[in-house]
């Protein structure tokens, strides 16, 4: 059975090393101290490690099952929610004013981490009414606010996002669900949403649906959409749950993974909801969510990867098999590791170069999240909306293909269930799909996000990787590191060249090229992290602080990135360079 | 529910066009007219689409069951499995003398790729006991393929490979299993085997296990192994199965995919077994199937990957979804199909172009292994002996890439098991893994087959890249095929001069790079197919003959293989390049 165990050397390192954040001037951080978030972490790593971790199996093998109308979440689920609930963790990063912590989000990002390695369907639960409870604080009423923030801040009431139509995800302008005014200016839903994860279970006395719904007179498209409130059970005066509202679970999804959850189709059957924010502008409030959701699967990737990176290590070093060809290195033994053969370090370092990375990635933008929220600092919320395509594409695939190397190091016993190393494929398959296939990441990255603001974003993130660049110029100890990022962001910058040369005459040359752009800037997104990490490794080693061998690790690690996955940018602008031509040369009924 | 059909035409193309089988010099390969190799593939195809398409999803569903010490299949199995046997399908390239069809082996690789890709899991009952005839018939007594022979041509005896045991699967030298002699002749066989495919069932009225175990006086390590036959029932005089036998399931496992067949735990408890082959001789005996079985895996590798895009494509062709950027396609209807997103188009030209690539080297694989076995050819034998690794590590990785692609282009319907797009990613991820899993093919492509015989076969290759290039010079419309090609074998020259440079000094450094040359040769194998592919169809469409549109869907699929998947090359020559010292730098401790 897989163990965990929260990465919490790394987490500082990042937080203290590297991002240094106890000395930023974003309000809040300058509590965030070693001693502080040392304390945080620790936490929460016990809780994952105890509690969350040896219920992930379980969840995998139970599901959820839908009992005359009610969903019975697997075995201890329902405990293990209240112990996240009574310890605070769900009040983490919300506003003080409604119960919450006011810890700044990326404190939650951190934590959130360590329970999503640690159990990645079971966090969905938090995860979604930590969604809900975004929404209704940015875009409530005075009223809504209270009635409702205060018990989705404790989980005491968990929230949905209902997006998704049987024939419609990408393309919610094809949207069905109706929404009736009603004298009392509450609004009547009727329609079908499906693939609700959380949409319903036994860990909360109310279940609060954020849904997307046409109500009369929007328009065509997704012009005329609108956000509604509808709970499961109405709540009375004095904010207790009362009458069941017209909202039912029509089944629960079969699914490859996270079977933990419940991912519910929801019937609505002139359910009574209440307008959420702006009529007709229920898209724009649903994506003033979209950056904090989407680094949130970003963060999935990385988070299901580390996990499954070690059980990947525990297995490599464990299991004996075969000699090393350099000479036998447990001669006592009947053979040696498997970690001494260089096609399982290969795989291992992969998998450690890529979560290392992602997670700095990911920090990163959460610090900027906390900047543009806490300052208001627009320069700040623009490069973290370019980069959430990325940190969303990017990390998901990457963290999906680093579970299959993990599962892959354990052999035929990675494909039997009962080990465990198969549920993280299956688990982080879902972070590919949900919150926006990869390829809508991509096309919102070319299509959208790099000309936003008249490119100023990217102009900015290639300027701030140029100057990394430079200020390591003629130090031999960062040539592997600044070189290689050097390289890939030319080439990053060609690739966007060839896009503004291309896209205006035919879209399609720049759509073609959409997919290797996210996977090029992801690699140099990860250069730029890792030239970062390295300078900070070096400058604690030059200190003469810390563990010696953690720095040590940490450059060797990077080192390995840049030399080994760097090398990917120049295969993704070949590729983009290639054009539309080779992509759209077959007509539709040639295939 | 997924469906699938044969794709006749593609391979009517590989076998008459590109490989012209039918004036080949091979024994047996004049019959194999176009009229003829029609007739079976189609009613192969007949039975894969109403047959044994529609019980993949069963066997998915419902798995074996172990009852009462008997493995029960899923519902409909049985009734398919007799009437493969009826059909004669189980016997099309076994030998006459024993009941076989005798057609080539290529004709019983292009019939299996159709059943692999309508039910793998169905599939491998029939493969499993191919590959114990195959053993059988090279190494058996007369009387003992008097035997089981026959029953085994027709399938009304399977069989099975007993390998794997708990503590060893790649190191065979470590295994526990012990064959003690008696007075008879037989052996008493003791142990547990694991991971055992089709170990039992209900299909057949025997199973003929073939059983690697340790008898006296053979040495340490892998010298000691003999094979043996264990069958379930020890076989009567007269033929008939007799007294059970002392082997017994001990449990069905629980796996990722593949549910339809049985993987079990057998234990032998002093069964009685007897030689095959002579003494201390068992992994040689073993090896003489291994180019077979790891061609076989290499084909399930892209056949699901076929089944996979056959219903990606569907899809792609059916869901209605957001709008053409160039302009709406589908005005009239409420959105356009996806295939009209390039992104969504990249994805299906990226399985389209690997599959058929995939089945051209397959295809070829196969004609090797008939001249081989027909002629002597010992250059034939040495080419496929070098290229199995390649085309089980290379073509398993990317069958299942595409098999995950195929997947995404469902979005959130992909990830429900009810589609059955689920199911292709989990069957095909299992072909990485057994039957050696990758990393030990790169280990024997890189560590063993390239040095055999002196590097001659490694340089016939080469050579055969040389000539291939060299023909088309000068010819224009050749050139987006040639000159990748030409790129591309330069830089696996390049990589394998790298490993002769380094790889004496430090054995590590050929051994790091190992993956990428499998990663980098296959992409030189599947340019060097496309490359013959575009010539094939160019002078069939010179020719004015056949269906001008078939032609120039593949030199358009070609085209984009070159274009767009030959880049990796230039990835995976770096990173071999950079050697040793970045994937060893961190000691085992420092992980």
């Amino acid at each position: 059975m897989p163990s965990y165990n929260a990465p919490l050397k790394d987490m500082q390192f990042l937080l203290h090393d590297v991002l240094n954040i106890a000395a930023s001037d974003v309000p809040g951080y300058a509590d965030l101290d070693q001693g502080f978030t040392s304390a945080v972490l620790e936490e929460a790593g016990k809780l994952a490690t105890d509690v969350l971790a040896p219920l992930n199996a379980v969840g995998d093998t139970e599901g959820c099952r839908l009992e005359n109308g009610v969903v019975r979440t697997p075995t201890g689920f329902k405990a293990a929610f209240d112990q996240l609930r009574e310890g605070g963790w769900t009040a983490l990063d919300c506003d003080p004013e409604y119960g919450g912590q006011g810890l700044p989000y990326i404190m939650g990002t951190a934590v959130g981490e360590i329970f999503v390695s640690a159990n990645m369907a079971f966090n969905m639960y938090q995860g979604l009414t930590h969604g809900a409870y975004s929404a209704i604080h940015v875009h409530g009423t005075v009223e809504q606010k209270a009635m409702y923030l205060p018990k989705m801040v404790s989980c005491e009431w968990t929230g949905t996002m209902n997006l998704t139509e049987p024939h419609c995800g990408t393309d919610l302008g094809l949207m069905r669900t109706k929404a009736e005014p009603q004298a009392d200016g509450s609004y009547k839903i009727t329609g079908q949403k499906i693939f609700i994860s959380a949409g319903d279970h036994d860990m909360s006395s109310n279940v609060i649906h954020l849904v997307l719904a046409k109500a009369p007179g929007g328009g065509e498209g997704t012009k005329g959409i609108s956000l509604f409130i509808v709970p499961k059970f109405l709540v009375n005066a004095n904010g207790t749950p009362g009458a069941r509202n017209a909202v039912s679970v029509g089944k629960i999804e079969e699914k490859m993974g996270i079977h933990g959850n419940a991912t519910c189709v929801m019937n609505y059957d002139g359910a009574t909801g209440w307008l959420l924010g702006d009529l007709h502008k229920g898209m724009r409030a649903m994506f003033t969510m979209m950056n904090e959701a989407r680094l949130g699967v970003g963060l999935q990737g990385y988070a299901v990867a580390e996990a499954a990176y070690q059980n990947g290590l525990a297995y490599a070093k464990d299991r004996l098999q075969g000699r090393a060809v350099t000479g036998a290195e447990n001669p006592q033994g009947p053979a040696d590791p498997l970690i001494v053969h260089p096609d399982i370090r290969r795989s291992l370092m992969d998998q450690k170069s890529f979560v290392e990375g992602a997670r700095a990635l990911t920090f990163w933008a959460a610090s900027l999240i906390d900047r543009s929220h806490k300052l208001n600092d627009e320069a700040a919320e623009g490069l973290v909306s370019l980069m959430i395509p990325v940190i969303k594409g990017f990390q998901t695939d990457k963290g999906f293909d680093a579970a299959v190397l993990a599962q892959q190091i354990w052999g035929g016993h990675g494909y039997i269930e009962e080990q465990g190393m198969s549920q993280f494929a299956r688990d982080a398959r879902i972070a590919m799909i949900y919150e926006g296939a990869n390829g809508v990441q991509a096309l919102d990255l070319v299509g959208r996000k790099l000309a936003q603001d008249g490119g100023k974003h990217v102009m900015a993130f290639f300027e701030m990787v140029k100057t990394e660049v430079k200020a390591h110029d003629g130090d031999d100890r960062m040539k592997g590191f600044a070189d290689p990022l050097k390289t890939a962001s030319k080439q990053l910058q060609q690739a966007g060249m060839f896009f503004m040369q291309n896209g205006m005459k035919n879209p399609n040359a720049a759509l073609a090229g959409s997919y290797d752009f996210m996977h090029l800037m992801g690699h140099v997104c990860m250069g730029l992290m890792w030239t970062r990490m390295a300078k900070a490794a070096y400058a604690a080693l030059d200190a003469g602080t810390g563990d010696k061998d953690f720095y040590n690790a940490k450059i060797a690690t990077g080192r390995y990135y840049m030399a080994r996955q760097l090398p990917a940018c120049g295969m993704h602008l070949a590729r983009i360079e290639s054009g539309a031509e080779p992509v759209m040369a077959l007509a539709a009924e040639a295939f």
